[in-house]
Parts: structure tokens; C-alpha cells; sequence
């Protein structure tokens, strides 16, 4: 008989938005519940010493590090559409990425994987065109992206031949198959252990996930190992994770 | 009977400082005649395409690229003094050179060595303490590091355990031993295939130079390999690297 | 027998588009030729000390200046569009300006007009909604703006009670009524006073223009003064005002 | 018999030092307690958004808006040594006072003062050649600037014709005459009403205060009104300023 285990899942967040003088979310508390960080680049928000003491502090929990590139667009938050032609796009990647993997080598750590930011992520999840040049700077990192499963983020990694990790939200709402709200909720309830355990389960074994419409629309994350993006910049972040951690823990048992 | 085969003698310049619509210096024109370029990281000049464009022009021309960091000072093109703490500097020097590394891979080329730009070279030249941080972020890329021969560049590089290689200058003037005049003299005549090699040599073979005064001070360099730096914005530039590479061509022969 | 003088014919060039140590266009030759100059504010282009000696260069040549307001995309010249909110444009406006006016006034000269740049410029002659929040700042300075005639840079200043002063091009391609090629051709032959004096006439006589198809379209001058605006970014630049001017000074006499 | 009323005292605070999404200072809480705002103006910090909405909130509360220039260094927060010439720092402020005055005067109000904020402020109290540029900048405004009495602050004032109105400080230490410890001490416990009064007090009446080595020192006041800066970024700032708008009511009175 064979015993086929479930796919692994892990926890991200979006850590290192720091600037200067200007803090950023409550990256040491909710560092001890997640697997990897997606550490800002200098793009969207970030700086050097930010860069840096947050590779330490994910160091330090044990947790992997990854490049959030971002629309250098400090005063937006990289959450600006923004024109940007082919070739930007590639050199911004390569430079902000190339940043953020000198830091993490400088302490040791290689690079996990990369997770472009905000308008960015959404733009290239629906215009092919300018998904090939951000992912076709990935690829020179020889790591996995975190993706929207079905989006033109997994078409156009399967194309490049680059390593696909589907990534799903449970902190923000679906719309439809394969599309959030982009704005996010801030008014959301905090998250409980139980819905999150039965939400996460419904991804992993069912393949889907119930929209804000009430119908059930598929995921796409075909039986692969998937990633959990929770929020830090809610109310609720900490609780939300600290639940989060303990339903992904009895899923991966 | 043995032969000693004198030190190798190598041309760089500053390359790629452009920024966006604004252009830098003649670099296509200068590429021809130099061996190494020292790349701007988009801190006092450059930005990605400008990066990207110059890694591939120094690769068609078989020139190495390094990194050229320099005080993230666009207004004031990295030549005004800036006070940082040795974590600024030491976060800053990571994430530049690790953005033009990045660049130089995508390129299929490796990071060939690390030379600060501007305020930056010459402050960490006379102050121990700053030098210490930068250079300890050069470290961590394994590669040479270019500095005045005699100054701090050199003890802390040999404190540090990093390659380093002295590097000279034959179109601006020595005051004393190890100290420039650090205005550039625009005004300064072409220089001539004669001179260059009469001066290259007694760097070379005598370890020494007339300095503005009149009086011969000694270099430094100790036999060992050297480059020399040509700047690119004066108006006789091309004039002058193509005289240089003819001498130096000589000289290593 | 009543005379009516035709209307008064002015040329205006933007100016002050330098940023540290990158120049800008050719401003000494240009400035004898205009008669007003549309200097950049600190968002596109210009830094603190250009503008001041944008406005001293103006004084000198009694030219009168008005602020030229642009997206803070130094990279990018303020030609790429990005988003922005209501707000955004309103605060960008009143500030770039309010910069602009009190360099202006410490040299003892007002501020004559307002003319957004670029991306910013097109954009709202074509958006409404993003047209009023420009224009709404632009009130509070009391003073006219510059615009294409027909587009919804006049109609939204006739709605806020904002002097419009229709704005003309005679080296770029009008494509239909109101809309110019965007990119500039810079392969444009050099203009011949001639051809400039026939075109600008029938532009205030006849209030129309052949557009590139060969047809003759409207311009909306209707009789109202204009204001001609000359590129300075393109090689026969210095020739071409030079010619202009004395085109318009016969037409004006 | 004739009755001379003491001079007048007033409370000002640094307001306005958000940046986009990164929040500033308690500034809603602390606006009731104050007299005249030093709005942050785009250097140090403040974006134009930022900039209407804190002039909008003084307005709502009746407190008069001045200008807070600083050195254009967000990531330093103003507060880095930075090399600027003479011309640099004088277009400095012409640009940054013109911009926050424009928003103002969107807002009806007229520019109340200008105070220059951190390391700038600090730089020209001790070099005279750095503080002519800056207030020669501010004469062009014609609005009083604060500053620390018998510093050069004051002698330049006086030399150029300025307004000035000496500030003086209660929640930073006062190491000798004129000279405040630089680093604000985050530890410094909650001011209290009746020690607030004796030290204002003291400061109008005598015109010294207790310097950390215990000596009385001079304040230089000299029986003018006078203008009491109150930190924000301090845990008990909110306590403090509302026990110090109650100490001064009473000396006013």
C-alpha cells in the first residue's frame, strides 16, 4: 500500500518595510510563526540597515530569507501603478534582488526565494508581457518564486523554467478564482485556529476555497507544497499568525 | 640567472554615470582602452538600465567590471561629505556592490573588484574608522579592493585580510606621498604618450612621482601589480586613455 | 473704421531641466529667443540651486517665468505615467509651484504662469478628473496657465474661473485637432523662418494647422493671444527659436 | 505709575514629520496644547499630502503654521552632518519655505515663522558662514525666525534684518549657556505643571536655567517674548505639553 503524505505548507510574511527613522510592521513579534520572510529591497520600502537587521532577526528565528522587490516608490509603498518598460523592469529586479542576497550572504544565509510586492505582484499576476522580464531576472537568482497559482505568475515561471511555489492568502478575501480584493480588509475579525485549520484544509485537500460571493472556487494549487501570506500590517496580525501557525502545524503533522 | 618580470600595470575608469535621461561620460569611446571598469551602483550616479547597459558594454569590450559605490548623494554626485555610522556604511557598500554583482552575473561575468567612489574613497582613506566598516563589506565579496598605496586603504585591506591592489593616478596631481589634489584640474594639458611612459615607469621602476611642488615623493607600490586610474570628464579623456594604453602597452611588454 | 490688432503672438521653452551635476538643455543660447520660460520645479527635473539660476539667467534676458510642474520621476523625466490620487496631484502642484514662486520672488520677479510638464501634461489634457485637482491648485497661485486649446486643460480652466492661455507646437506632428504626436520626432529637419512664419500665421489667422495626414484641422485659438512652445531637446533647437522669433516679431509687428 | 507686562510667552512643536504611509508624531493630540506649528516641508520629512493636512489640522485649532526646513535626508531624518555650499543651503531654503507658504496660503493662512529643524538648526547656531545662506533665504519671507539666543542664530538675525524670537527649550537638558545636549533623552520622566512653572518662570524673570552640572546658566532672553519648543517624539509628550500650556496660561496671565 502506498501512503502518499499531503503537501507541506508553510507561513510568509512580508517583512523589513522599515525606512530610517520610520518603523515598519511588528516583524520580532511575528517572526517566530512563520517559515520564510519576504524581505523588502530598498524598493518600496527598506533600507540597508533594515535590510540587514532583518536578515539577522530572521537569523535568529531560523527563518528563510526572500527578496520582496518592489515599484521604488517609497511614497507610495510600491502600491502605485507605475509605467515601467521591459527592460526596467529586468534591471530593477536584478539590482533590488542582488541587494537583498548580498545582505542575507553576508550573514551566511542564501537566498530562499523571491515574492515581488504589492503593485507589482497584481500587475505582472495579469499582464504577461510584463510578468517575462521581472521573472526573467528571478531566474539569473536560481530560486523558487511565490506566485497566484493560475495567474500568468505560473504560466510564465512554467515557461522561463523557473521554480513555482503556489502561494494562497487567508487573511484577505477572493473574489474569484485566482483573483483577491486588493484592498485589503483592515476591518477583518481576528482569525480563529479552527476556521483557519478548515480553510487551510480545504486548499490543501479539496483544491479550493470558499469567495466572498459564498461560492466555492478552485485554487490551483494541484497537490504541490503551497505558502500562506498572512499580513503583519492588521490589528490582529499576531494573533492571526500565532492561530495560523498552530492550524499549518496540525496540517503538516 | 633568474628574470624577474616587472609588476603588471592595468588601466580602469569610472564607468556607467548616467543617470536615466541624463547622459554620463564617453564610456563606448573610452571601453576600448582600459582593462578593468569600476561600475557606479546607482548610489552617487547610475541606475539599473544604466548598470545593465554598461556590464554589457565592458563585455563586448572584454573589460572586468567591478563595483564603484559611492554616498547615495545623486544632487551631489557622491563628492560631499556625509556623515554615516559605520552600520550605514557597512549596510550601504553590501547593497550596492551586491546590486552591481547581480548585474555583472546576469551577464554571465563575475564581480572583479570593489573601488569606492569619490567622498567616499578619499574619506575612508585618512579615517581608520570608516574605512573599517567598508571594507569589511567588501569582504564579504571575495574580491580586490582598489586604494591608495600607504594610506588606510591599504593597512586596514591587509588588517582585514583582503586583496588589495594599489592604484595610481597620471592625470591629477600627487601634493605629497599618498595624497591628491582632490579637485580635479579640468584645465589640465592633454597628456602625451612620452610623458605618460616616463611617468609610468618611475612609478613602476622607482616607486615614486614629482609631485606638484617639484619634489619626488615616494608611491608605495612595492613592486607589486598597479592600476591607473584615468578619469573620463575631462575634456582630453579619450585623447589621454588611448595615449596612456600605448605607454602602458610598452611598459608591460 | 475700426482696427483690430490681430492677437499677440509669445514663445516659451522649458527651461532649468538640469539636476546637479547633469546639465539640462542649452538655456544661455535659448533665452535671448523667448518670451517666457517654463522652468522645472524640483519634480522632473531641477534641483534647488538650477532653479535659482534658471530664474537669474530669465532676469537677465527679461524673460518672465512661470513654474513648470512635472511627476517626481527624476529617472523616469516625468514621462511615465503613475498613478495618483486627487489629492496627490493637488499637494504636488501647490508645492512644486509654491517652490518655484518664492525662488521667483527672492530674485524680485512673479510668478507669470503655470504649464505642467510631460506625462503630467498630456495626461490631463485627456482626464478630466485629474485635470481639476491640477488646475484647482494652480488657482491659488493667480495666474494663467498654458494649455491645448480644446482639450480639457481649457474647458476645466473656464469651469474654475482660471485664465487659459491656448498653447501651440510648430516642431512637433499634430495628429488630429488637439493631439500631438507624443514622441517628439528628433529627426525633424531644421525650421526655416519661412515655413515658420506661414505656419504660425495660419495657425492665428486661419485657426488651423495641417496635421501629419496632409489634412487641415482646427486649433481652437479662436482669436485669443497664444503662447508657441519650442523644444530646446533637439539638435537644431538654437536655430529653430532663433527662426521663430523672428517670425513671430514680423507676425506681432 | 507705570505697569510693564512681561513678555509673552508661546508654545511651539515640530509637527508634519509623517512620510506617505509611515506615520509622524501624536500630532492631533498635541495641536490643542500649542501656539504656532513648525511644519515639516518635504526635506527631513513631510510629503506634500502631508504637508495640506498639517496645515489643515492648525488651522482647525487656531495655531499658526511656520516652516521646518531641513537637510533633504529622509533616511537621516535631518539629523546627519551634510556638506552643503553656501548657494546649496540658501536654494535650500527658498525652495522648501516656498512650498510649505504656498500650501498655507491654499489654506488662507499666511507663514507665521521658520524654524530649521535637527542637524541644520543646530549647525548654523555654531558656524556663522552656514547661517548667513539659510537666513538670508528666510529674509525673502519676511517672517520672524526662532532661534537659540546668543547663538549666531541671533547675531545673523540681527546683521540681516531679521525677526528674531528666542526659543528655548524644557524637556532637553541645557549643558551650558545656549548649548542643549544634542541627543534628546528618551528616558527623561514626565514634566510636571509646578516644576514647568518654576523653570519658565525662571527663564522669563531671571532669564537662566539650571544646567545639567547644576549651575545656573544665562539664557540670553533679555526681557523679549519668547517662544518654548516641546518634543513630540518623547514617550510623555502629550502629558507634557498639556502641563506646560497650564504652566504657561499662568505666567501669561
Amino acid at each position: 500500500m502506498v501512503h502518499i503524505s499531503p503537501p507541506r505548507i508553510e507561513i510568509n510574511c512580508d517583512m523589513g518595510e522599515a525606512f530610517g527613522p520610520y518603523p515598519g510592521g511588528p516583524d520580532e513579534e511575528i517572526m517566530p510563526f512563520i517559515d520564510t520572510a519576504n524581505v523588502a529591497c530598498g524598493g518600496h520600502s527598506g533600507d540597508p540597515v533594515t535590510m540587514l537587521k532583518t536578515v539577522q532577526l530572521a537569523k535568529k528565528h531560523g527563518v528563510r530569507v526572500g527578496a520582496h522587490p518592489g515599484y521604488p516608490d517609497l511614497l507610495g509603498f510600491g502600491r502605485r501603478s507605475w509605467e515601467m518598460s521591459e527592460t526596467e523592469l529586468y534591471c530593477m529586479i536584478l539590482t533590488q534582488v542582488g541587494a537583498l542576497k548580498a545582505v542575507a550572504e553576508s550573514e551566511g544565509l542564501s537566498l530562499n526565494h523571491i515574492k515581488p510586492h504589492g503593485r507589482l505582484y497584481t500587475t505582472i499576476a495579469s499582464e504577461r508581457d510584463l510578468c517575462r522580464p521581472v521573472y526573467k531576472a528571478c531566474k539569473t537568482f536560481n530560486v523558487p518564486v511565490y506566485g497566484l497559482p493560475g495567474s500568468f505568475h505560473e504560466s510564465v515561471a512554467a515557461e522561463l523554467g523557473i521554480d513555482f511555489i503556489p502561494e494562497v492568502y487567508v487573511d484577505a478575501n477572493y473574489v474569484s478564482a485566482y483573483t483577491l480584493i486588493n484592498k485589503l480588509d483592515k476591518t477583518i475579525p481576528p482569525l480563529q485556529r479552527g476556521d483557519l485549520y478548515t480553510k487551510v484544509k480545504q486548499m490543501r485537500d479539496d483544491d479550493s476555497v470558499i469567495a466572498v460571493s459564498g461560492r466555492t472556487v478552485p485554487m490551483g494549487i494541484k497537490s504541490r507544497p503551497f505558502t500562506i501570506c498572512i499580513h503583519s500590517d492588521i490589528p490582529d496580525a499576531i494573533h492571526n499568525v500565532s492561530a495560523l501557525q498552530d492550524a499549518v502545524k496540525e496540517l503538516n503533522a
